[in-house]
Protein backbone atom coordinates (compact mmCIF):
# COMPACT_ATOMS: atom_id res chain seq x y z
CA UNK A 1 0.00 0.00 0.00
CA UNK A 2 1.54 3.46 -0.76
CA UNK A 3 0.89 6.53 1.27
CA UNK A 4 -1.51 8.84 0.39
CA UNK A 5 0.64 12.15 0.01
CA UNK A 6 -2.70 13.98 -0.16
CA UNK A 7 -3.37 14.04 3.28
CA UNK A 8 0.02 16.67 3.80
CA UNK A 9 -0.88 20.28 3.40
CA UNK A 10 0.32 21.88 0.57
CA UNK A 11 0.87 25.96 -0.11
CA UNK A 12 -0.76 28.26 -2.37
CA UNK A 13 1.89 26.97 -5.39
CA UNK A 14 1.07 22.93 -4.04
CA UNK A 15 4.68 23.34 -2.43
CA UNK A 16 5.69 21.47 0.88
CA UNK A 17 9.03 22.72 2.51
CA UNK A 18 11.31 19.90 3.11
CA UNK A 19 14.11 19.66 5.52
CA UNK A 20 16.97 17.02 4.42
CA UNK A 21 18.99 16.48 7.28
CA UNK A 22 22.35 13.47 7.03
CA UNK A 23 21.30 10.23 8.81
CA UNK A 24 24.48 9.37 9.46
CA UNK A 25 25.97 13.12 11.21
CA UNK A 26 22.55 14.86 11.71
CA UNK A 27 23.69 17.69 9.99
CA UNK A 28 21.42 19.85 8.10
CA UNK A 29 22.07 19.83 4.29
CA UNK A 30 19.54 21.94 2.75
CA UNK A 31 15.65 22.51 2.51
CA UNK A 32 14.24 22.17 -0.70
CA UNK A 33 10.52 22.08 -2.25
CA UNK A 34 8.09 19.08 -3.13
CA UNK A 35 5.14 18.94 -4.70
CA UNK A 36 2.96 15.98 -4.14
CA UNK A 37 4.64 14.35 -7.77
CA UNK A 38 8.06 15.17 -6.58
CA UNK A 39 7.23 13.44 -3.01
CA UNK A 40 5.42 10.26 -5.10
CA UNK A 41 8.43 9.93 -6.36
CA UNK A 42 10.71 9.92 -3.58
CA UNK A 43 8.72 7.45 -1.59
CA UNK A 44 8.51 5.19 -4.85
CA UNK A 45 12.23 5.78 -5.54
CA UNK A 46 14.18 5.84 -2.61
CA UNK A 47 15.81 8.84 -3.76
CA UNK A 48 15.04 12.68 -3.15
CA UNK A 49 13.09 14.82 -5.68
CA UNK A 50 11.85 18.24 -5.62
CA UNK A 51 9.99 20.77 -7.51
CA UNK A 52 12.36 23.61 -8.57
CA UNK A 53 10.88 27.35 -8.14
CA UNK A 54 13.32 28.91 -10.35
CA UNK A 55 12.99 26.25 -13.28
CA UNK A 56 9.68 25.24 -12.69
CA UNK A 57 10.08 21.51 -13.37
CA UNK A 58 10.77 18.06 -11.23
CA UNK A 59 14.11 18.16 -10.35
CA UNK A 60 16.44 14.97 -9.11
CA UNK A 61 19.12 15.79 -6.89
CA UNK A 62 22.42 14.70 -8.10
CA UNK A 63 21.35 14.33 -11.57
CA UNK A 64 24.13 16.53 -12.94
CA UNK A 65 26.58 16.30 -9.79
CA UNK A 66 25.79 12.99 -9.11
CA UNK A 67 25.45 13.63 -5.22
CA UNK A 68 22.21 12.13 -4.59
CA UNK A 69 20.22 11.35 -1.54
CA UNK A 70 19.38 8.09 -0.52
CA UNK A 71 16.10 8.14 1.58
CA UNK A 72 16.50 6.45 5.00
CA UNK A 73 13.14 7.82 7.13
CA UNK A 74 10.39 10.54 6.26
CA UNK A 75 8.34 12.01 8.97
CA UNK A 76 6.13 14.89 9.05
CA UNK A 77 5.20 17.71 11.59
CA UNK A 78 2.12 18.45 13.55
CA UNK A 79 0.73 21.07 11.36
CA UNK A 80 1.44 18.36 8.46
CA UNK A 81 3.13 21.11 6.64
CA UNK A 82 7.26 20.56 6.91
CA UNK A 83 8.67 17.32 5.76
CA UNK A 84 11.92 16.19 7.36
CA UNK A 85 13.98 13.78 5.46
CA UNK A 86 16.30 11.80 6.36
CA UNK A 87 19.08 10.61 3.72
CA UNK A 88 22.34 9.11 2.86
CA UNK A 89 24.26 11.75 1.28
CA UNK A 90 26.72 10.83 -1.92
CA UNK A 91 29.55 14.02 -1.99
CA UNK A 92 28.43 16.94 -0.99
CA UNK A 93 24.70 18.83 -1.33
CA UNK A 94 25.76 22.26 -1.77
CA UNK A 95 25.64 23.44 -5.27
CA UNK A 96 28.66 26.01 -3.99
CA UNK A 97 30.50 22.88 -3.17
CA UNK A 98 30.11 22.79 0.17
CA UNK A 99 29.07 19.65 2.22
CA UNK A 100 25.65 21.81 3.79
CA UNK A 101 24.10 24.44 2.21
CA UNK A 102 24.32 25.76 5.75
CA UNK A 103 27.50 27.21 5.53
CA UNK A 104 26.93 30.74 6.28
CA UNK A 105 27.02 31.94 9.54
CA UNK A 106 25.78 34.93 11.59
CA UNK A 107 28.64 36.65 14.33
CA UNK A 108 25.82 38.41 16.70
CA UNK A 109 29.32 40.03 18.02
CA UNK A 110 30.59 41.45 15.06
CA UNK A 111 27.31 41.39 13.00
CA UNK A 112 29.01 39.59 9.81
CA UNK A 113 28.78 36.55 8.31
CA UNK A 114 31.29 34.35 8.09
CA UNK A 115 31.84 31.08 6.00
CA UNK A 116 32.29 27.67 7.87
CA UNK A 117 33.14 24.34 6.58
CA UNK A 118 35.44 23.85 3.75
CA UNK A 119 34.64 23.72 0.15
CA UNK A 120 34.73 19.85 -0.76
CA UNK A 121 34.07 20.16 -4.73
CA UNK A 122 34.82 23.12 -7.62
CA UNK A 123 31.61 23.95 -8.96
CA UNK A 124 32.27 25.00 -12.26
CA UNK A 125 33.78 21.47 -12.84
CA UNK A 126 30.90 19.94 -11.89
CA UNK A 127 28.29 22.25 -13.14
CA UNK A 128 30.11 23.99 -15.78
CA UNK A 129 31.04 27.74 -15.64
CA UNK A 130 28.46 30.05 -14.68
CA UNK B 1 27.75 46.23 15.18
CA UNK B 2 24.29 43.97 14.47
CA UNK B 3 23.73 42.09 11.53
CA UNK B 4 21.87 43.52 8.79
CA UNK B 5 18.79 41.34 8.15
CA UNK B 6 17.45 42.90 4.56
CA UNK B 7 20.49 41.01 3.20
CA UNK B 8 18.36 37.61 3.56
CA UNK B 9 15.57 36.93 1.19
CA UNK B 10 12.09 37.34 2.29
CA UNK B 11 9.15 35.95 0.50
CA UNK B 12 6.11 37.20 -1.03
CA UNK B 13 4.62 37.78 2.57
CA UNK B 14 8.56 39.26 4.12
CA UNK B 15 8.95 35.86 5.52
CA UNK B 16 11.81 33.34 5.99
CA UNK B 17 11.21 29.60 7.17
CA UNK B 18 13.58 29.26 10.15
CA UNK B 19 14.54 25.10 10.97
CA UNK B 20 14.71 24.64 14.60
CA UNK B 21 17.68 22.32 15.37
CA UNK B 22 18.48 21.15 19.53
CA UNK B 23 22.29 21.58 19.59
CA UNK B 24 23.04 19.02 22.17
CA UNK B 25 21.21 16.02 20.50
CA UNK B 26 21.08 17.65 16.82
CA UNK B 27 17.17 16.59 16.47
CA UNK B 28 15.04 18.87 14.00
CA UNK B 29 12.75 20.09 16.29
CA UNK B 30 10.36 22.38 14.55
CA UNK B 31 10.47 24.86 11.38
CA UNK B 32 8.23 28.04 11.66
CA UNK B 33 8.62 31.63 9.95
CA UNK B 34 10.50 34.65 10.47
CA UNK B 35 10.13 38.17 9.49
CA UNK B 36 12.64 40.22 9.37
CA UNK B 37 11.56 41.93 12.86
CA UNK B 38 11.15 38.40 14.49
CA UNK B 39 15.19 37.39 13.28
CA UNK B 40 16.20 40.75 15.00
CA UNK B 41 14.49 40.38 18.25
CA UNK B 42 15.84 36.94 18.19
CA UNK B 43 19.63 38.23 18.02
CA UNK B 44 18.94 40.86 20.63
CA UNK B 45 16.97 38.71 23.04
CA UNK B 46 18.94 35.78 22.20
CA UNK B 47 15.60 33.28 22.39
CA UNK B 48 13.52 32.44 19.38
CA UNK B 49 11.04 34.43 17.73
CA UNK B 50 8.79 33.98 15.05
CA UNK B 51 5.43 35.66 13.03
CA UNK B 52 2.71 33.39 13.63
CA UNK B 53 1.20 33.17 9.53
CA UNK B 54 -2.48 31.99 11.27
CA UNK B 55 -2.59 34.67 13.94
CA UNK B 56 -0.59 37.50 12.19
CA UNK B 57 1.38 38.36 15.27
CA UNK B 58 5.03 38.50 16.13
CA UNK B 59 5.47 35.09 18.60
CA UNK B 60 7.79 34.53 21.37
CA UNK B 61 8.31 30.81 21.72
CA UNK B 62 7.51 29.50 25.01
CA UNK B 63 5.66 32.34 26.10
CA UNK B 64 2.69 30.39 27.11
CA UNK B 65 4.30 27.01 27.23
CA UNK B 66 7.68 27.92 29.02
CA UNK B 67 8.95 25.80 26.44
CA UNK B 68 11.34 28.41 25.31
CA UNK B 69 14.59 27.71 23.23
CA UNK B 70 17.89 29.59 24.06
CA UNK B 71 19.74 30.25 20.43
CA UNK B 72 23.24 28.92 20.66
CA UNK B 73 24.26 29.86 16.63
CA UNK B 74 22.41 30.99 13.52
CA UNK B 75 22.95 29.70 9.42
CA UNK B 76 21.45 30.64 6.72
CA UNK B 77 21.91 28.90 3.70
CA UNK B 78 23.77 28.91 -0.06
CA UNK B 79 20.38 30.46 -1.19
CA UNK B 80 19.71 33.29 1.54
CA UNK B 81 15.89 32.25 2.09
CA UNK B 82 16.23 29.73 4.75
CA UNK B 83 18.06 30.20 8.33
CA UNK B 84 18.91 27.18 10.61
CA UNK B 85 18.84 27.75 14.01
CA UNK B 86 20.69 25.51 16.93
CA UNK B 87 18.89 26.18 20.17
CA UNK B 88 19.27 24.71 23.81
CA UNK B 89 15.36 23.72 24.51
CA UNK B 90 13.45 24.38 27.38
CA UNK B 91 10.94 21.34 27.95
CA UNK B 92 9.75 19.85 24.69
CA UNK B 93 9.36 22.16 21.50
CA UNK B 94 6.09 20.57 19.74
CA UNK B 95 2.52 21.90 20.80
CA UNK B 96 1.27 18.55 21.25
CA UNK B 97 3.41 17.45 23.87
CA UNK B 98 6.50 15.90 22.09
CA UNK B 99 9.84 16.63 22.00
CA UNK B 100 10.20 17.08 18.13
CA UNK B 101 6.92 18.33 15.83
CA UNK B 102 8.57 15.67 13.23
CA UNK B 103 6.84 12.48 15.00
CA UNK B 104 4.51 11.56 12.35
CA UNK B 105 6.74 8.81 10.42
CA UNK B 106 6.00 7.49 6.95
CA UNK B 107 6.15 3.60 6.74
CA UNK B 108 6.89 3.36 3.12
CA UNK B 109 5.83 -0.63 3.50
CA UNK B 110 2.76 -0.09 4.45
CA UNK B 111 1.64 3.28 3.26
CA UNK B 112 0.28 4.03 7.23
CA UNK B 113 1.45 7.06 9.35
CA UNK B 114 3.15 6.05 12.72
CA UNK B 115 3.70 8.08 15.79
CA UNK B 116 7.27 8.19 16.80
CA UNK B 117 8.44 9.27 20.05
CA UNK B 118 6.68 9.91 23.96
CA UNK B 119 4.43 12.34 24.74
CA UNK B 120 6.30 15.02 27.31
CA UNK B 121 3.31 16.82 28.64
CA UNK B 122 -0.11 17.00 28.09
CA UNK B 123 -1.38 20.01 26.19
CA UNK B 124 -4.59 20.75 28.03
CA UNK B 125 -2.79 20.91 30.98
CA UNK B 126 0.01 23.59 29.20
CA UNK B 127 -2.35 25.09 26.39
CA UNK B 128 -5.90 25.08 28.39
CA UNK B 129 -8.75 23.12 27.13
CA UNK B 130 -9.13 22.92 22.84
Amino acid sequence: MTFDASCLKYDGAGLIPAIIQDTDTNIVLMMAYMNKEALEKTLATGETWFWSRSRQKLWHKGETSGNVQKVQEITYDCDRDTLLVKVKQTGAACHEGYYTCFHYRINPETGQTEVIGEQQFNPEEVYGPK
